[in-house]
């Protein structure tokens, strides 16, 4: 039996009700007729570089090794700004240089290239769409076999953000933010108990907006239909929620909105 | 050539604007990287265990046997609900035991399993999302060939909402309700002329709302624009439509509401 | 290596909420179980015919040979209007005869065919869902192999629009329009500067509402954030555009708006 096929994944703000996705497709069709994709979302907001870092960020480590993942999100397209592949834990990324790798930069032995081997992509270049004309070609014909160093050669200053880390303010003491609101309103903050080991099996309260909820609860439907909780979410960070309701709404609270936590102190 | 790869369909209540679909297709793909994905609805409205019940109704027969289809609307994730799998017609279905199966339980010989085995599933649980930690492994486990014998134990008390049937209210009269609208307005019931051996060639009238509607037409384009009609649907179902607009507008009418249908009398 | 499948892209109106999109998948799945599909999009606005017929030409050319192209926007699905094939480029349109096709039926040595052999549509007809019925199924048993000759005979009279070329109003004017807004508020006009070849190194005017644009811009960063400036967009067109804003909010504008053009006078 023949290898399995490769996987691309596409993560772009172009929406869904224009063609520029499906020319993509078809633009990878060409290449790499046998490659698999998997859509992760279109629906970024224009040029929202942060939340495709924070997506692509919570994806990528549960699709096989060797998958490409494909992010355009790329306010400067046409602009100087370069356009980059990044090796990391053995997948592959293609995208503009401009922030939204900069979590995967900082996984151990990342390696950057940037795209210059235009053989690889289309003849004609637009000054609009490089989703179209270098993207996807270079993530197509890495499917169909070629090797990252065929499309670029490395380099040292790929743009890495600052840390979306949370700040540790005092003994019993840490500031997060809502990093994300999802489809039904859960605000994701950054603050992800596996990284406080000092949490343990303590208990903990946290401030978001003018709300204080006591303790992680286990599940949703732990609290009352209408209520406010917060639990671990999916993603391994604390998420604030309300059971069968909107926490963004109810709260009032958007996007890089303080969360503090606050360890209940050892009697 | 070898036998075609296993298809499986996807229904959540996950939207597009966040990687949940994305996540639990790469879930998939590092399982069977073979089965070939579909997506029926990610739009199902947080929650709507009665909107899957109803689409996934609709949707498995134009799937090929032996077609796996993945059910996630689950707002009782992470509490004691069970994760439950239904074979019936050569088709199996997969996803939380909270009634979105009603239909498909009710269908001959349709058998149900309680996941148990948890060695199909991610090795850690979330609270939040079975979806990607039970349900899309064990549908991937079973596009990649294992029986649904191996996924759980056989069980006989899985969850059954009431029949969404229409109710005869006289001898020429039954009350039915809208139990879908669509993308255009259309209103459609649960009134299925097959059912109603009685409607046979006679005429009918319905009422929705302020409006009768004396009856059926054979096609959208047969009423004025703007016109109200009712026609059979693509699913057997009577539906209330206006021509080239929206009749959800331009009745005032919802999800629920009655409809009546009256048989003419015989002269 | 057996040859690669074919390709069969979707374009309807059918929007993303109900499960119509996946019920043709399904269709095509039990026909055809190796093609493989790429949406386009199903945000088509229910019954805009010219936004298909815009966007599948706006396609087409990046799939490779041989895709099958199957777009369904049918307000008159279910009455007189005939199902329809057209052949161009090596490439198979499949959808109802309203004028969708227009663009494509002037490609040379374009041919139409009427879709009669009730042999490859489902054995029952619905009076709403001919894309279920008839296309999906004639698109899946094309890729499965049959020759379009098949699938119908030829016909002279396929439904073409008229024209969607921009009209010469002086030696150095032009009156196009806005034939399309995007996802990001771009307002995507008809004159394409190759058909122009008076343009050629020369600098331009383009008058939109109350905005004149001197020039055309090498790409969006090129002007100042929420600028509004016009370039050449990746289809090729000019487009009117606000650097990391909208221009159809910022000016005000809607698809069908004027959109003049004049070369400055050769001193």
């Amino acid at each position: 039996m023949p290898a399995a096929p490769r996987l691309i994944t596409l993560m772009t703000d172009f929406g869904l009700k224009d063609h520029f996705v499906g020319v993509m497709k078809g633009v990878i069709a060409g290449i790499a007729p046998r490659a698999r994709l998997v859509d992760i979302t279109h629906e970024i907001e224009p040029c929202q570089t942060r939340q495709a870092r924070y997506l692509i960020g919570q994806s990528w480590r549960h699709f096989p090794p060797r998958t490409i993942h494909l992010v355009v999100v790329d306010p400067g397209v046409g602009s100087a700004r370069r356009p980059l592949l990044v090796e990391a834990n053995a997948h592959v990324f293609i995208g503009p240089d401009n922030g939204i790798f900069s979590d995967i930069l900082a996984l151990p032995k990342a390696k950057a290239r940037e795209l210059t081997n235009r053989k690889l992509w289309l003849p004609e270049l637009s000054a609009t769409f490089h989703g179209r004309d270098i993207f996807a070609p270079v993530a197509a014909h890495l499917a169909a076999g070629i090797t990252p160093a065929k499309a670029g050669k490395l380099i040292k200053d790929a743009l890495q953000g600052p840390s979306m880390a949370p700040v540790r303010t005092g003994k019993r003491f840490w500031t997060g933010e809502v990093v994300h609101i999802d489809r039904f309103g859960n605000l994701i903050t950054n603050l992800t108990p596996l990284d406080m080991p000092e949490l343990g099996q303590r208990r903990a309260a946290l401030k978001v907006g003018y709300e204080v909820i006591d303790g992680l609860s286990p599940n949703y439907a732990a609290a009352a239909p209408g209520s406010v909780l917060a639990l671990v979410g999916s993603g391994g960070a604390i998420e604030i929620s309300v059971n069968q309701g909107r926490a963004d709404r109810k709260l009032g609270v958007g996007l890089g909105s303080p969360v503090e936590l606050e360890l209940y102190a050892v009697d």
